[in-house]
């Protein structure tokens, strides 16, 4: 299982708004792409699991902005699995560049089955994403 | 039928690129916006399109960028018909800002099925589409 | 002063995912609108308080997924001025679809200058954004 | 001088929409992030170009859809140099998926001063950029 990963993105011009900045929304994209990075790391593409039924839904998402990340920067995005189990997923992320932090962030998922009502994770993920253990 | 409609969109802070201007890619969304609004003049929801299995995609885009579109500014996207038969159809758009002049567009849609093959425009559209005609 | 004002934002195709519903980030970019009108409904556009050299820079931004938003459903967002000095402003912010509840949301704000420093509220804008007293 | 140059993008699945493809705008945005490498590979970045008061400002782009490009794939966007000269340059791409053709496209821009005026490639990004002969 791997409950850590760093995935780099480099901001497209297209992230930036007038203030020369990132606009803001972008940085939850950052976090999708770097929540896939952690999937493939732990074992598996997240689109095989929405192909098995089971879809991670985002219940609640988050971000501190704590300096400007600028257009043709490298963002580190780290993804870690802050809380999980058989029917939600808590990720945590820190963004940096050059050492220098951007942001942090969280979201939180709840499983989902294809007519979008809560579902248990199936056993073939549980302990790739650290959720093997039950709960009520 | 109605051939031609025309669409008010606010510049979003978000659709801005450190240029100061609308990023040129969002303009292609003002054009769904207004494809969107035609079609509900002419009398149906796309997505009620969508739910009948008949699926209109992209096949060509293209717009010309005659003068910056900037945050808050109200700009009319007028979106007309331009050719339209069973297999595809042509939309053509017009974009002002106070009567100035900031960008023309066109796309060009196949219809497709729920296997993503072509197909053709049910009957049920097909007068609202102007393309109550037969064609090879 | 408006210190809560509503915003109708109709879906768009380029707001929804594979998941057939809108994409979360996006609920921040209706976050802006609503923030954007709700500063014209206290009297002032924020494109002027830009151009006197004042930014309202994004700080911290959250959502809260209650139910899912779908292309073509037009969702109201109801933006409050929850906190606000001459420092930092919090806003909040209700969306809903037919008075079903779609989502909640918080973003908070403080006042930079070109350099992007941190800058007081100048006392224009103080009384029309609820922020007419004093802070440390 | 690169005249042509290969990025590679993985599909977010915020670029995706409820077709269960790529929304076709993002094209418009990975054909940026081609530019951007291919100047790069150049010998610059565009962030100086930029600094040093010249802006690449998009006058035409258009896309044509071959193929569905779908969350995860990587797409290899192949952008080149079809027409440069002091006043503007013409960008053509082409996107594969494993070596499927997904889309072609072209951007035509012109360079902007920072009064958003028409104006010269200077010296030292002409040879960079395949334009270093005269014109009228």
């Amino acid at each position: 299982m791997a409950s850590s990963h760093t995935t780099r993105v480099t901001v497209r011009y297209a992230e930036t708004d007038q203030m020369g900045v990132v606009y803001h929304a972008h940085y939850l994209v950052w976090m999708e792409v770097a929540r896939t990075e952690l999937c493939r790391a732990a074992g598996f593409a997240y689109s095989e699991m929405e192909a098995d039924g089971v879809y991670l839904a985002v219940a609640e998402a988050s971000c501190r902005y704590l300096s400007a990340a600028k257009y043709g920067q490298d963002i580190d995005v780290e993804a870690s699995i802050a809380d999980s189990n058989r029917r939600f997923i808590e990720f945590h992320y820190k963004m940096t560049h050059e050492g220098r932090k951007v942001a942090t962030g969280k979201t939180r998922h709840i499983y989902l089955n294809r007519e979008f009502r809560p579902t248990r994770l199936p056993d073939r993920y549980a302990g790739m994403l650290g959720s093997d253990y039950e709960t009520a």
